[in-house]
Order: structure tokens, then sequence, then C-alpha cells
């Protein structure tokens, strides 16, 4: 394969030098730059540090500084560390110290082909990016002449099996609650009798007082330790934990069990099994008798924030069939696992559903949100219902264009799914040595949605810094590995390397 | 004043030439391009259309295929016009068949400084541009180093007098609703006696379940005819029309009356002052005696969505003054208020508040989103409370801070409120000669920020286009005016006579 970088630098203007070229011959004059991946493949970003940087504990004096400053004007409580993006490359985030870490935490699973991706700079700096953002328009009233091209060539050539249409949205949260609107739209009008039924006087009446039947009082179903965002509607079906939730009024709507694996799977076949039917179960009970009708149920594919919880392809068939037997439509949020993660462009793609999802949503690794749908009933029966001044961003889906166009022509749905088995058989080594510290690990057959449980969490993930690895958690007890779609077997290498080094510590 | 053109142009590149320049040579070799606007005043576009351009009926053949296609994957049924934005100049916007419009409904009020403004095309191409777009931090865990750098120049550079820090967000309607988690969270700190102290076993249980405590039944109170969005929450407090909120599930939170004013003003003082008397009379014994307690109120200096509606001063001063004395917050909605449109950078500078607003959020001219505060208690008492993955946009940070440095180069927000009185004069003399299609003319001394009433509205707003203008509506009845900040005299002259060739037929 030709270098990404060689490919990208021939195609480019001489000018407009990408920052990918300035920080190649950095790390190429420094002492850790030869490039030579221990693994058999050849490197995506052939000038990437070898392995981590360390000069200063993090944070160092400049962070420090920069930390202070940013206080003043923002809550940083929950800074976790001041990157400096301009020397961050690949799968390596630096900061302002000197340090360069191993990046599998990723921005929240919001990086896919890594930091100064030299083919998404050429289409950050094309004229039809700097016309999306320096003519922004306003969608729904005076789209651009080619957003029509954008939304084919880009979002919707990566779209579900089933789905073909789209209504984008600005980040995961919104993505959602449009979905939910369209759903409580769309079982309205169920009621009313047909999808032309125009509403009653009453309705339009009560509506405008926050009432029903015009604010009807129905409800979303979610799953226990579900996150779907933090808005209020979002909010109200997320179940992740109480810090996302508290003090924020919510609406009081049903949640139903999300089984409860246990691992390994196969000595556990049986019983998670029957978790699963009861679970299933439970959730029909719920759509039958909660006071409140559902008019869609939301589920993760793999629940990540609230712990990186599992449940198999018969699961989610079980709950396609209850949704689709009880007029209820069936969300799949594939905001943090979609996009190529788990080893299929969509998590969804693993379950082989006999019908697709009504709704999808999608955002993160896609740097742009919305949700896709295939059911015209699903676009409201009058315009402006389905509205808002933007409703979305042309600029970032043009980015989401030329990071589809990176993922076919690296092939890297494919090249995750095998890095993610080599990953995963690493990791079930070392915990065969390390059982304490490595519990219940999950994700096997799902790309690099790989984590595990340990009950020294959060001492593991600040000891990672350390040795050169950035790395996130999930739920209470959960390490979570959210690496590019552009993370190699020798960076796996690397990660078990050091993870050893945490654990043997 | 030197061309703004050929002042971006020396600071530019010779390779990434503006879209501009192509422009400018294309409107100055067409017959309509000769400059020399009327009025006495330079230029901010010398090389914009001298007049609109009319082809074709709207939309012609070349829109109307383009609008089949997009309907194909998107609901385009709110459809206005299909946008040629590299054609599109100044204050004109372009369509695929050629016809140019003098735009002055800009994007709903969103386009600050111009189509294609050469300032913004320099920012938007430049390095750090095309770094936050393909580096994009989750702001909260890992913000890039100039992170602080870029508000203090940008977004905080403009904060409304005796706020100092700002949560940024996506767009408007996510900047209300993270005011309102904002200000519950302040409300039950205070309840618990103190800022630090920690949530109950109770309220951490009940919040998992979306009840009370931890879920608590509290309000956010707005006004009637107000429009804050129309995500979950914040369309709770959006009473602007019953299409923006039909089928959607609604909290039970109390909307106070908004002032309902006579024209003209100065013909029905006693009248107004006892108007607004009465709904502020009544918006404190609804904060008083509404059953959920209210943590804060949200209002609109001019409500936009719900037909340009307006309050004076002595109406919000009054407000500050319920609001400080019960205990509860007042967030002034500024999403399309602010930016200069109103003649003052924030419409709540007209009012001369004793104490500031608690929180005031921003939107669209801004081309980012978020809400300034001042106070420290309004910073939740730990961290990840207010949080989510992007928290923000510094691509459109960067973006707003050239905003914010075009309009300090051209002072525009002064030139808005001179040419907002030119205007207005205009519009009133226009008022006397056709009473009945210009009824309540409102807006004088708000800059452009200017709207009427007419029996004929949808009809006014259609025939425009076929004269060259693009124009928008609010509520039933108004015709409301949304120009750039750079639109002249010359434009205004230019719309008045348009406007008495609509009025005439």
């Amino acid at each position: 394969m030709a270098s990404l970088l060689s490919t990208a630098r021939r195609a480019r203007s001489s000018v407009a030098r990408p920052a990918a070229q300035a920080l190649r011959r950095q790390y190429a004059s420094a002492g850790a730059a030869a490039v030579s991946p221990e693994a058999s493949e050849q490197a995506f970003f052939p000038d990437e540090p070898r392995q981590p940087i360390i000069k200063t504990q993090m944070p160092g004096p400049k962070s420090r500084a920069a930390i202070e400053r940013l206080g003043k004007v923002t809550d940083t409580r929950s800074l976790n560390m001041m990157a400096n993006y301009q020397q961050s490359y690949g799968n390596y985030i630096a900061d302002l110290d000197g340090n360069v870490l191993l990046d599998v935490y990723a921005q929240i699973a919001s990086i896919p082909v890594g930091y100064n991706n030299a083919a998404l700079q050429l289409a950050a700096t094309s004229p039809e990016m700097a016309s999306a953002l320096i003519n922004r328009p306003a969608l729904g009233n005076f789209p651009q002449h080619d957003w029509a091209d954008i939304l084919e060539t880009g979002i919707l050539a990566v779209a579900p099996k089933g789905l073909n249409q789209v209504f984008t949205a600005q980040a995961g949260s919104d993505a959602n609650e449009l979905a939910y609107k369209a759903a409580f739209m769309w079982k309205r009008q169920q009621e009313r009798g047909s999808y032309d039924a125009d509403f009653s006087a009453a309705d339009v009446a009560s509506a405008m007082d926050n009432q029903a039947p015009g604010a009807p009082d129905m409800s979303i179903m979610s799953f226990s330790k579900g996150f779907h965002g933090r808005l209020f509607g979002s909010l109200s079906t997320t179940r992740s934990k109480p810090i996302h939730k508290l003090d924020i009024p919510a609406f009081d709507w049903p949640q139903a069990p999300f089984p409860a694996l246990q691992y390994p799977l196969a000595d556990f076949a049986a019983e998670n099994a029957a978790e699963e039917q009861r679970c299933l179960a439970e959730t029909e009970r719920l759509i039958r008798e909660f006071p409140k009708p559902v008019a869609a149920v939301v589920v993760e594919p793999i629940q990540s924030e609230g712990g990186d919880n599992h449940a198999s392809p018969a699961f989610f068939q079980g709950l396609r069939d209850i949704t689709a037997r009880n007029n209820v439509l069936l969300i799949v949020d594939e905001v943090q696992t979609g996009v190529g993660a788990t080893g299929r462009f969509w998590a969804h793609d693993h379950w082989n559903l006999a019908s697709p999802p009504d709704m999808v949503t999608f955002s993160k690794k896609a740097q742009t949100a919305g949700y896709y749908y295939g059911n015209d009933a699903l676009r409201p029966n009058k315009p402006y219902r389905q509205f808002n001044t933007w409703m979305g961003d042309p600029a970032r889906a043009i980015l989401f264009r030329a990071i589809i166009r990176e993922i076919e022509r690296l092939d890297l749905v494919a090249h995750t799914a095998a890095t993610g088995d080599y990953l995963y058989a690493g990791l079930q080594r070392l915990a065969e040595r390390y059982p304490g510290d490595i519990q219940n690990l999950r994700g096997q057959g799902q790309g690099t949605f790989i984590a595990w449980d340990t009950p020294r969490r959060d001492e593991i993930l600040k000891t990672a810094k350390a040795h050169g690895v950035n790395i996130g958690g999930s739920g209470a007890h959960a390490v979570r590995l959210r690496p590019m779609l552009i993370f190699q077997r020798h960076h796996a290498d690397l990660l078990l390397e050091r993870l050893e080094a945490i654990l043997k510590q």
C-alpha cells in the first residue's frame, strides 16, 4: 500500500502544507522516530512516534499553567489532559510539556482516522469546506445546491441497510431527541387513524399549554444502564450514572432491564440466554402495561457509558420482534458504536435482523450527527414539524464524507475487525496472568470495542498515563478501549506491553 | 475606509483565492455591476450586484430538479429557496437559475457579515481552523492548549457586562437547555443549604428512576409566544405556535403573559405601561404560586419566532427585580437578538439593568453557541454534572472570533444602529402611505431588528421574491427584517423601493 502521507502530499497544493508534514519531519529527527513497526503490516502513519514519549509527570508545568488560565473562564474539573493537537499525530496525542501518548480513548471514541490525518486535512482546507463554514445555511429553508450530493456521496453512502433517508443534527443528544420526536409524531398520527389526519382543536389548544392530548403523555422506553445523551428528553432515557442525572427534571418514562451477562460467555451460555429472555419478557410487559404509551424503544448495540454491557444478536432479534408486534419503533443508538469500531460499519450489522431498525442515530466518529430512517411515515405529515435553524452542518457532513473515503481506501472496517481479534487474543493471555485485574473481558469479535472490569480501575487509568497510554473508563469498574480505526497490530503490541507493566506494579 | 476585499486580499496567500474575488470579477463583467451606491457611504462589498437579478420564476427549472433530488433523501417541504452559495455575495443570495436576491432574512438571522466575506474566508482556510476541524476535541476532557486564548479573544471578548465565564454548546436549543440545567443544579444546591452539600441517598436513588427528589419537580418559566428551541426541555418553554409543539411530550412548566403593546408606542404610553405592570404582577404571582418551584425565568429581549413582540426596558428592569427578590435566575435568550442586530452588541444592553442577567445564551450570528454566566455558584459543585462529548466547537469559536473582529473593524454595531434608524424612518413613510399593509411598525431604535404586521403577510413574502428580495415572517402576521450587519443605506433604499412596488400591486 502506498504511504498515506505521500499519496496525500501528491494530491495537495504546494502552499497549504499539511501539519502532518511538519510533524513527520519533527518525529523523524527525534530519536523515537525510526519507522519499523514490529507487526507484519505497513503503518498507516509511517512517521508516527515509535512509542510514547514521557518527559514530565502529567500535568507538567506548562499544562498546569494552561489549565489554571482556562479554569478562570470555564469549568475544568473534568479535564483529563491539556492537549496540543498541532503535535498530535495518528494514534498519538501530545500535551504541552512534550509528552506524547498512545491514545486508545480518542476523544471519547470520536476520532476515526487519526490526528492530523492528511486526507482530512485536504477536505478541511478545500474551497467547499470554506464555503460551508462561512455561508452556513439554514438547511430546512435554504439548503445549498449540492446538499443532496454531499448526503448521497457521504452520510447516505453508509446508510444502514433498509434506511435510505436522513435527518441531520449536531450531536448525539439532539440526534436522539429528534428521533424521539419523529417517533411521537408517528405514533400520534397512528392514533388519529391516518398519516394525513389533521390535528383536533383540543390537540392544538392543549399543546400550547404543555398538556395532553396536544403534548401527549407518551414515552420512550430505554434500558437500565443505557446512555443516550444529556439534554432533557435524551437524559430521561439515560440510566447510566446518578451524576449524569441528579437535579435535572425528567419525564416519567419506563426503563427495561438490560441483560447482565456472565463471562466468559462460553461458560454461561444457558444462564445468559435465560437472562436475555427474562429481559425481553419484561420489556414486552412494560410496553403493554406502562401507563404512558411507548412510542419507541431506544437501545445501544453495546451500552458504552454505562459500562460496556453487551447482549447477543438473539437479544436484539427478539427486541426487533417485540417492537414490531407491539407497533413500537426501534431506535438503535449507534452514537458510540457506529462507524467501524466494532468491525462492522454499524454495530447492528452483527445482528442479522429480519427487518431493519426504524431509526439509527449517529455522531462521534461521524463528526456530524443525525438519524437514518427508511419509512416515509416517519416524515412528519406537515412541514416545520421537525425543524430548526441549522438542521445539521454541511461542514461536518463534508468531513464525514472524507472520513468515509479514508475508511474505504484503507479498508479500515475489515482492518479493525482483524486488529480487534489480535488485541482481544492478547488481552485473553493477559487475563490469564492477571485474573484479578482483567475480569469479564468482553468484545470478542467486536473489533476493538473491547472492555474489562477491574476493582482498581481509576488507579489503572491514572497509572497508564505515566506508561504513555491514554485510556478511558466506562461505568463503575470498566476499562474501555476506544482506539481509532487506524490502530494497528504494532499499537496493540505496545498497548499490551504497557498494560502488563501497569498490572505488574 | 479601505475596501474590505482589497485589505483581505493583501493579507491573503496568492494561492487560496477567495471565492469573493471570482464573484467580484463576475459581477464586474455583468451589466448589473457598476459600483455606485446611491447613499453617501462607501460599500462594504463594493462589487455586490447593484440590484437584484431576476432571471426566472422561482423556483426555476434547475432549482426544481435539485429540490426533487433532495426530496428523495430528506424532507424538503419547508424549503424556501435552493441556494447557490458559491454565487452569493455580501447581502445577496443566489439560486441555481441565476436569480440573485437581496437577502434580508439571512439564514433566519444567522449570517452576520455577508456571504463569502473575505475576512471569514481567511479564518476558514487558516491552519488553526483545519486543525480544529480534523482534531475536534472532547473539550471537557482534552481541550486544545489554546482554548483559553480562543475564548478570551473571541467569545469572551464580547461577553455581556458582568458575565465573565462561558459554557459552550452547539446551537441555540442546547445552549438554553444547558442553562436550564445549570439553573436546576443551582436551585437544588440552595435547597440543600450550601454549594458543597452532598446529595442525599434518596436523591441518588430516585434520580435513576426519573423521580423526585433526585429528578426534581421544578420548572423553568417562560412567556407566552416565547421561542427557546425545539428539544424537549427548550420546547417546554417555547410557546410560539402549535406546529412547533404538537405531539411532543412536554414538562408542565408555567408560562407568564408577555406584554401585548399597542402601536405607535407614543400614543399608548399609559396603556402599555399598565399592560407591562399587569404581566409583571402575574409573573411574580406565578413564581410564588406555581406548584413546581421555578428555578429560572427565560426571556427573549424581542420575541422573534413568536411575532416580533417587544417590551420596554422598564419591563425587563422589573423582571430583573422580581427574579432577584424571589431568588430565581434570569436567563436572557439572545439567540436571535444577539451580535449587533439591534444596534447594541447584545439587545439587553438597551435595558440598563442594575444587575446583569444570571445567564445569557447565544447562537445564530455567533455561528457557535453557549451561555455566559458570571456567578461561580453556577458552576455545578462537582465535575461531570454539566458535560457532554464535544461541549461546543472550536472551529466555530474561531469563526466567531473572526466575525467579532470584522464587526469591530467596520464598526458594524454602530453602523447597524444608524442604518436601522434610516430604514425605520423610510418604513414609517411607507406606513403612512399604506396603513393597511404596514401595521404596528416596531423596532424603532433597535437597529435593523424591525417588523410590522400585515393581513396579507404570506402573499407579501412570496411576491417579494419576484421583486428580488428574500424576506421572512414571524408569528402569524408579521413581516420581520433580519438583514446582516453589513446592510447599508443603499440596500435600505432598494428594499423600501421594492416594498413599495409590492404594496402597490
